[in-house]
């Protein structure tokens, strides 16, 4: 297993942290687009043949990302959800992609997201059925693992839909953890196990799985966006220890370009899953994106706090009714901010300082606001800042410390920087 | 006080359904901006001077308003809300503004607003103090009504905050009625009176308001929306009798263009004030407005239903968790229809005929997509309709009977028709 952790590692190109994962992957939170939130269990491909769950779904969706920015920006995993099986499992009793609906079968869909320079990632359930009632991997996990491995798959979402019992589905993630380590290819392995039962072991499950879901599924709903938010600042303390490099959060989908969010609220969701150290799976129709939307998501600079190799979570250090603050830990002593309003009247003025937010260099920080993209200058620690956060939007600010700035860590932001 | 309506008939060139409005106004819905949902009582001049409730901010919207197309699509009031007032009358106890942020007075923003052809509303409470604590009208309505035309002011919107009981305000709003008719000036009525007290008589409100608000603010959720249109279904029986051409319904403001809303729930808000016969008035930042929220409200067609002259309130037909189905009557015996979807997970296709809808003519309908802007086509009376519903979405249609349409009551979409 070590000289398969290392291999993979050096494809990666990775040296640092290697510890932290059971198997060298998700060192910063996956990136990817996951087809549920949008498209569900469609499976009208008569009536429907754009937004049915087919292999013409996903093949599209892998080309939109491959070549209109996302893949640039670190998207790289292209995920099925359910219903992508036939009902039965084969002679042989491998799982078998719908014939009508994925003709060309996995291993050729694989083939082409690889061309891409992507990665193919599939669902399946630690029970006897799918959530959708297709066939579960209980009692199948050698040969499933082996059959994901032939297919050439990069990423397991493991529901627990029709699980066995508590004890019996624990064993199941721990072996399918064990089978996918042994499966000849590395595979990101993304867990549900978290939310099935209530008061988990995180550190446990981070032990084994790359990502976990925590919560229950999120809906096409600013509401539902809020509860999320306010589960992972109930529950920081203890996710705060047991996420980081290898093993991270899942807030759920991105819905930032469905139907529900406006292009403020989703500005929101977007940095809050980046405080929340979750994995930031997208789930829209992006081949028909709206502008405001790709923005949002394609933002380098918040991005580049959700990549942030520290792999901290951020943690809620002030709470009103209606504003809250996060800050997370980043590389080079710097932070991120994010100022969160719940308001839903008018836009408000807010005031901190340095010192206030708990930011230790004596010295000031440097301060960018990230969505607007501009530097708001200089903050000796009691220098007040002010920011105006619209209702249910944010304001996301980086605080890089002077000494590193003069390091250079500030990136492009330098000159304009040590000018203050 | 006849010699007086039929004045102001003549000059708003109206010859039908006078028996319908005690002052000749309000035939159809009005339309226009308040001030308040976006602005509440911002006083911050000297830090906010864009956004703080003044002068230059009702002149500003007042010039978007008449130079990028509101107008033209039928929006006419421009209405101050709370905060306009000084904190005390005069040595003679009228009302004045306040001086700091009113310096030129309100004779003065009435004029400007006149010589853009538009009108300007103006805000009061029905009782000691406004909410926001500013003089009350109480033992004042006399004077305030003269003070009132004196400025030329067009629409007095009357709150009920610090009101000194239920039979001292109703006498008040009647007292009002009767002011603001004799005031030598016609001026629009817009009343809170029905929202102050549970079981109101919606008919007698009518005999003296052009408009009622029936329930509490609105605020800027999706939440708050939903909320607003289930108390109109609830009560659409009552406020189907007592709305119509001179007295309408007042779901409060539009919010499109504002934090909270998706494109697709700020096209579904639209389309339900219209079919509520609510006022519509826009409460949005006209001056940096998105497209997709402007074109909503410039929508000719929807706007259409909205100013339809029948004044009929639309109606609930249709009811299950995550969908509903509204109709209007129209003139010329066609119909509104709103397909609303409430589902939070993905786009679903809903199947109707214009029988299943109750429309009685047997010769069938010349079926429009007003939201699309298309004809969907002919359809007898069993022929099955389908659309597709957006998560928190509406497909707005109009249905024009084939008789009618060979009349030509169809407009630009006659030969189309005429062909199926």
């Amino acid at each position: 297993m070590k000289s398969l952790i290392a291999a993979s590692l050096l494809l990666l190109g990775v040296t640092a942290s290697v510890e932290a994962s059971h198997n060298g992957l998700a060192l910063t939170p996956p990136l990817g687009w996951n087809s549920w939130e949008r498209f569900r269990c469609n499976l009208e491909c008569d009536v429907d043949p754009e937004n049915c769950i087919s292999e013409r779904l996903y093949a599209e969706m892998a080309k939109v990302i491959a070549t209109e920015g996302y893949k640039e920006a670190g998207y790289e995993y292209v995920c099925m959800d359910d219903c992508w099986m036939s009902t039965a499992r084969d002679a042989q009793g491998r799982l078998q992609p719908d014939p009508k609906r994925f003709p060309s079968g996995l291993k050729n869909l694989a083939n082409y997201v690889h061309s891409l320079g992507l990665k193919l990632g599939i669902y399946q359930s630690m029970g006897l059925h799918s959530c959708e009632k297709y066939p579960g991997i209980a009692g199948h996990i050698d040969i499933d693992v082996q059959t994901y491995a032939e297919w050439g798959i990069d990423l397991v979402k493991m529901d627990t839909c029709y699980n066995l019992g508590k004890e019996k589905m624990i064993e199941g993630f721990i072996n399918m953890s064990y089978a996918l380590n042994h499966s000849g290819r590395p595979i990101l392995f993304s867990c549900e196990w978290a939310r099935a039962y209530g008061g988990p072991n995180f550190t446990e499950i981070a032990e084994y799985c790359n990502s976990f879901r925590n919560i229950g599924d999120i809906q096409d709903t600013w509401d539902r966006v809020l509860s999320i938010i306010d589960w992972f600042a109930e529950n920081q303390a203890v996710l705060y220890k047991a996420t980081g490099p290898g093993g991270f959060n899942d807030g759920d989908f991105i819905i930032a370009g469905d139907f529900s969010l406006s292009t403020t609220q989703a500005q929101s969701q977007f940095a809050m899953w980046t405080m929340m150290n979750s994995q930031i799976f997208l789930s829209s129709d992006l081949r028909t994106l709206d502008p405001e939307a790709k923005a949002i998501v394609l933002n380098p600079e918040i991005l580049a706090v959700s990549q942030d190799k520290l792999g901290k979570m951020g943690q809620r250090i002030h709470k009103e009714s209606s504003f809250e603050i996060w800050t997370k830990e980043l590389v080079g002593d710097a932070y991120a901010v994010v100022f969160f309003s719940r308001a839903t009247d008018m836009p408000h003025n807010r005031t901190t300082t340095m010192k206030t937010l708990g930011f230790p260099d004596a010295s000031g920080y440097s301060v960018r606001d990230l969505f607007a993209r501009k530097d708001l200058g200089f903050f000796e620690p009691e220098k007040i800042l002010s920011v105006i956060v619209d209702p249910s939007g944010v304001v996301v600010i980086k605080a890089t410390p002077k000494t590193r700035v003069k390091k250079g860590f500030h990136g492009n932001n330098n000159k304009s920087v040590i000018k203050n």
